[in-house]
């Protein structure tokens, strides 16, 4: 039996071509418990492999037919059917074992289209880092889960018991079932995706969809938008490199700073978290442009995912998780003023306002914004635009809040998850930022031709919270 | 400027898709030489990493444009646009490193499409074999080059002097430059084929495409088989498993037999060495379908390409290359037949009978067989047949020479040089063998789903061996 896909879910099959692979990816680095080697952690998972049992949401397969009018739906395969060597790979990184070579192996791992006659999504197993961490990499098309869903996909396999012992893998059932509730409407759904496991929830996010009938909503949406009539879209973003058309192979860089500089810069400068995370981003990209004598001289905009909360219950949570009410918004990066302390102000007048403008927008109109915002090729899908127009936007910059407790599988520690998602023609730069309990991981997705090295952007990352804290006086 | 495309390489361009990659391959396995380890080969493949010069094919990439009125051509990047980090890739392989690691990797690698906005090659280092040797693993477009040639770049980078150092990397220049003569017509064009580096060879060749009129001839000698007109087509083809619609995972398996072996039993049962490839394969596919309880009533049809001297000058040369004039016949695999003599006996009639057609056949002819024999997609593409017709044949076996001596990149041998090739809907299976200096090494192609295990098929090829030399008395 075919079920229903929702249009937004099958856009991203629709899409999907040899330079615009549509999954999205995460990247977890596992520290093994104290008297265990990496070894260790890698027998565990490799006896994982042995099992039979697969994750309801690891058995679908996209498929289109004559009887569904040639409409993408899911097939349900059975267990058996899911061929586990071609989900599951093991990998090993050549020498030396450094952070450049597990991100050399997971951006060419990125760049790799899934087979679309099987369920959606790969897990790579990776061994031979040399600081004696292992590694997994997830990919999972956005058809199936987006970016956030992903993530949690992989953090609901562990527990914040480093003794516990029997933890399924991340693609076996969890051992906990849950009842999926009836949907009512669109809110209710939408309040209930922080507490499903992935699978329910992305069934709940399909009839999301469909209810708040996205598609129509966001052409109309964004379309009134670039007419210049207001809203949270902006059309005075200028050309950069990073607007360009892109081709199939990625570039990713990854690395991680600690939770607590940034909630005490926060803290200092009366920001938020997401504003920080912001305008590092936005001090990093005017390095990186300046780098290489291609900074424009008006400032670069950002298409930010924001979550808010009801208008009744005061502030928005600064990209943490648990909001009911998810948005997207357009962001003046201030990436043309020399001084971080001056960007952070325009970053942080941008996004209050634009958050005004979202709690004014109805529950339809948030819901498609964000729908646009799960992935920018949505808006060049739908309105048809291509090359030499102005870009929308610039980057899309997200801030995903992730566990605020340590997680560990099977005794080892998860040390950082780093998100990857997809760039696109015309945004040939995503940036994602998660927190952990402790830290928070900037993952950079790039298209290999548009930005062939990001490795500087990661210093340039660094150094601008240097710079905020000088600022500030911290 | 864009270089015309020679039609039939073009459909190696348009017939591809996800499911259909369209590139060839070649494993090369390198033994150190005395004194050093795997770590040496390495460092030398790697330090040829950090050269700029990339040799003139693999600076070509396919595009089409509004001025070549959409027909694909050929497009020569200077060097210094060609992507070294992407096109030459390191890797390892997962412990324990062995033979079944590798050809996981090498299967995995051999499914992914190449970016189609580059030069279309890729060059895979391959470390963390535990018997110290050194893989390289590489792929390049049909569109670029066919299989033989691609194992020809492999050998031409190679000396067979073990003492001969600074030879350069298989994608680098050659010092020696080739002049290249005008054509004049197919048949000169074709004789050069044997003597010319792969790039001059490649050029020729697609002139020699052209010459022809290659694919309208195709058709017609297709189809008049087709028909039933006799001819070097069968239509006598069963239905197995290996006839099916193909998805895009590879499984990809490989293992080499003294030649000394086949040469011996081939004299003593006065039949070529193509003839035994050809029954070792048919004994091989006999068990193969029979352990998984799908062994057709009637024998298995093959497509073999040969090699055919002119009438003048004697007899064909059993698949070793420098011939002049290519052909594809039909061969009778006798898999309804128990007894292994019997069905080398059927093998080499068949083979005998098919060689005496094509002979019959006028040089276009032949080479519009040729072409089709390159990959069977042709046949598939120019018919347009899909699913429930028989297959016109059952898989594809070729048999290419090597070289006849041993060879050494910088002192390291080159110990085995696995062709894989392109299985492709309705020919889910292809079966490569090339020869060494000692060895005959068998490369099996498969699509992962419709032969999930090709393991089993190298033991087969083994036991069909030893049978055929118990049936002669060695």
């Amino acid at each position: 039996m075919l079920l229903p896909m929702s249009p937004t879910d099958s856009l991203f099959l629709l899409g999907e071509s040899r330079e615009h692979p549509m999954h999205v990816g995460g990247l977890a680095l596992f520290t093994p418990p104290e008297g265990a080697t990496a070894a260790d952690v890698r027998v565990l998972f490799e006896t994982a492999l042995t099992g039979e049992q697969v994750a309801p949401l690891f058995c679908r397969r996209a498929r289109r037919s004559v009887a569904s009018l040639g409409h993408w739906g899911w097939d349900t395969l059975p267990d058996h059917e899911v061929d586990l060597g071609h989900h599951i790979r093991r990998n090993a990184l050549p020498r030396p074992g450094g952070m450049a070579e597990l991100m050399t192996l997971v951006s060419r791992l990125h760049g790799i289209l899934l087979d679309r006659s099987r369920p959606l999504w790969e897990i790579h197993l990776i061994e031979g880092l040399a600081d004696g961490r292992y590694a997994v990499y997830i990919k999972i098309h956005h058809a199936l889960a987006d970016g956030a869903s992903a993530m949690r996909l992989l953090r609901e396999s562990m527990s914040e018991d480093p003794h516990r012992r029997h933890l399924p893998a991340p693609w076996q059932p969890r051992h906990r079932l849950a009842v999926v509730p009836e949907p009512t409407d669109a809110e209710s759904i939408a309040g209930l995706t922080s507490t499903l496991p992935g699978m329910a929830w992305d069934a709940a996010r399909s009839v999301a969809g469909e209810v708040a009938g996205l598609v129509p909503a966001a052409v109309g949406t964004v379309d009134r938008a670039l007419r210049g009539r207001g809203g949270a879209v902006s059309l005075t973003a200028p050309r950069t490199l990073l607007n360009v058309p892109i081709g199939g192979a990625r570039q990713v860089a990854a690395r991680s700073v600690a939770l607590e500089r940034i909630r005490l810069l926060a803290k200092h400068a009366d920001a938020t978290i997401n504003d920080i995370v912001l305008t590092m981003s936005a001090g990093a990209l005017r390095s990186y442009l300046r780098g290489r004598g291609a900074l424009p001289a008006d400032p670069l905009i950002a298409m930010v995912p924001v979550s808010l909360r009801g208008p009744d219950t005061g502030h928005e949570s600064g990209g943490e998780s648990g909001g009911n009410r998810v948005g997207v918004l357009m962001c003046n990066l201030a990436t043309h003023l020399p001084d971080p302390e001056h960007r952070l102000e325009m970053v942080r007048t941008s996004m209050n306002e634009g958050k005004q403008a979202l709690r004014a927008m109805s529950p339809a109109q948030v819901l498609a914004m964000s729908a646009l915002g799960a992935a920018p090729l949505g808006l060049e899908m739908l309105l048809g635009r291509r090359g030499p127009l102005r870009p929308p936007f610039n980057v899309v910059i997200s801030n995903v809040a992730g566990p605020r407790t340590p997680l560990y599988w099977n005794g080892a520690r998860l040390d950082a998850l780093f998100p990857l998602s997809i760039p696109t023609t015309g945004q040939a730069l995503n940036i994602t930022a998660t927190s952990s309990d402790d830290r928070i991981a900037f993952g950079l997705t790039g298209c290999r031709r548009a930005v062939p090295d990001l490795h500087p952007m990661l210093d340039h990352l660094g150094d601008e919270l240097d710079a905020l804290e000088r600022a500030v006086g911290l």
